[in-house]
């Protein structure tokens, strides 16, 4: 146990533009004379309105359109882009990323890769994690499916199929410099991907939280709030999916799950989502679903580690009675299940869901991380072998 | 009860550097170049070894003192700061402030006084809310005394004892670059001061939450945070002061408290404020010590309008049974009133602090409230003469 939270260095320049009809506010918050490069996704945002609430507010600037980027967005999608932002004028352009965290994502690869220079290949920017950003194209974002808090961190995650790979990547130069936050945007969302976004978030805070206990007080206390908040919301939503009162509060919980306050000054534990990922790479699994198999199997194999965090979690967000800590712990990890599979509707199992029979891509995985030298865990006890077993044991 | 938050527009830039040793960072903050004007207040930054730190890191930097800022920082002091700033150009000045949040609010005050250009006396800046102030030079802070918030806000309070005035005033220009957050410079305030710090973090949560119910879940549960912690903490650091993880999470939840994070999309009610400023100003109270005396008569006062959120924080913040909602609220006003007594040894009635006997001043507040039209309390019931009333009961 560690008696108090480290040494941080943290800022957030993003502007957050919170509520019913903010899109109009876009003149207010893209310089005037820029070229905007919208990016989207498959078409979602014509169906629910949010496309021609853009376009009217960006009436009386050039608009170019960039349209495609699929789920977890991929490397030979958005590539593309960077030549458009290259005709348009590197210094004239401003990105405007409206959908998901897969377009703020993708759109980040497109700010940065558009200046980028270190070598003549923007994957090895991805895959080293971002070092060799130097500099970006500005962007904005309009987050209309809460989730990945991509809207207001300086972090995206970029998928390449080709290479079955999905490498995460940061840089102080991608924070957005504004979120547009509406959640009557998100009152259409359809049930699978609002729980997507309710359980992902969950896990966001938990990586961050469910680690070893250090007293940073606040830390606990706000991961502990937005987990409560995800929990009311969630059952809220399920119920009653027009409830502007649950997606605003959903939607706001989910920025702050991961605009990476509630991780400053703790011990982070991203192995669910190390792992997650590459059930999404093989498997082609939606990444929050691939959350609620792993993360499980996670908990209960670092029981040691994340013993005392779980019972303070079970006691102050589910409420079970304070008592011996290893029953609480336990308790706390089939709470969490429970959320998932009866709250939220979504499967802890991979084989609950459509994948493909074949078991062999899990040793592909095993000697990915073998050679890569991957080691997870707080403690490092998750090696290339327990990662196997932990894929292993989620089906 | 209003059925969910409003919309809102926040950024805050200000870059937290947190932890032991961190004022050493001063030159990766400050530009190089630019002429340091240093802050500060009545010498106590010489004893506890905090200016000799920041002596140490600013080598190589020209640095001009200006010493002698007051707690409730008086216009008649900073404004004399300006001629300083003036001589050594507007332009090549950054203003470090060191202590607490008064020299935070008089450098503030400094800042935006240089640039001022609008009338020909800078009070007109700070008696009109700081409308304006178009600019201002660039500060940064270290904060040694947790309690404001200042270090990570746009606002400041200034008096003019001359006057018997104490006015807050804000803008955009006013955030601080960065704020210096080291707990080991707090671990030598004495009692009062901690003590101090700890109510009015205590405060400044409740007047942004315990108003009208909105169901805005994220604001609620991190004010709940927010106020756990400092109960927490607050009893830590009253029995061992020196406490690293006490003083660390009591500074960073006073950050918290008035970054204008947990106030984004809900209604406040700043009469505590509003009414205790008016005991300093003619008693020379500590501002923290007026709250704990003002604040127990405005919720029982504004009982009805806050009696939703009362019992809510007494449930959540006291660990009151759910129950009958006027008992659990009533018992909740009792319970904050005992905190500040017993737990942090701070009284809550005017007659228990050394203030002359005449109370003639009451008369010359309502009066100037009448005159000034100001009417309080989320609902406009707290007129001058029930504000009259509000400070004989807390005697």
């Amino acid at each position: 146990m560690l008696s108090a939270m480290k040494n941080f260095n943290y800022a957030n320049i993003t502007r957050i533009v919170f509520g019913k009809g903010q899109i109009a506010k876009l003149p207010s918050l893209i310089p005037s004379g820029k070229k905007v490069l919208l990016t989207y996704g498959g078409g979602s945002i014509k169906r629910n309105g949010v496309y021609n609430q853009v376009m009217d507010a960006l009436k009386g600037y050039s608009v170019t359109e960039f349209s495609g980027i699929e789920a977890n967005p991929d490397f030979d999608t958005v590539v593309k882009a960077v030549d458009i932002v290259k005709k348009l004028g590197i210094d004239d352009t401003f990105l405007l990323a409206v959908g998901g965290g897969s377009v703020s994502d993708g759109t980040k690869f497109i700010a940065a890769a558009s200046k980028y220079s270190k070598t003549s290949d923007p994957w090895d920017m991805v895959t080293s994690g971002g070092k060799g950003i130097e500099s970006a194209v500005p962007m904005g974002c309009i987050m209309t499916l809460p989730a990945t808090g991509s809207e207001s961190n300086n972090g995206a995650v970029l998928s390449r199929r080709a290479l079955h790979a999905k490498c995460a990547f940061n840089s102080q130069f991608l924070f957005p410099q504004f979120a547009i936050l509406d959640p009557e945007t998100t009152l259409s969302l359809p049930t699978r991907q609002t729980a997507n976004g309710v359980v992902d978030s969950f896990v966001h805070v938990c990586e961050q939280y469910l680690t070893v206990c250090m007293h940073a007080d606040v830390q606990d206390r706000y991961s502990e709030a937005l987990l409560n908040v995800l929990i009311d919301n969630g059952k809220l939503v399920m119920a009653n999916p027009c409830s502007y009162q649950a997606r605003s509060n959903i939607m706001w919980a989910a920025t702050q799950a991961l605009n990476k306050w509630i991780c400053q000054g703790v011990i982070q534990d991203w192995s669910t989502h190390m792992i997650g990922h590459e059930l999404t790479a093989y498997l082609g699994m939606d990444h929050a679903r691939t959350l609620a198999c792993i993360q499980p199997r996670v908990l209960r194999y670092q029981f040691d580690a994340k013993m005392m965090k779980l019972a303070q979690m079970g006691n102050r967000v589910f409420g079970i009675p304070k008592g011996i800590i290893p029953q609480m712990a336990m308790e706390t990890v089939d709470r969490i299940e429970q959320f998932y599979e009866e709250t939220m509707g979504v499967p802890t199992h991979i084989s609950q869901y459509k994948v493909p029979q074949d078991r062999a891509w899990i040793e592909e995985v095993v000697k990915k991380f073998t050679d890569k030298k991957v080691v997870l865990g707080e403690n490092k006890r998750i090696t290339p072998e327990v990662v196997g077993r932990l894929i292993e044991d989620s089906y």
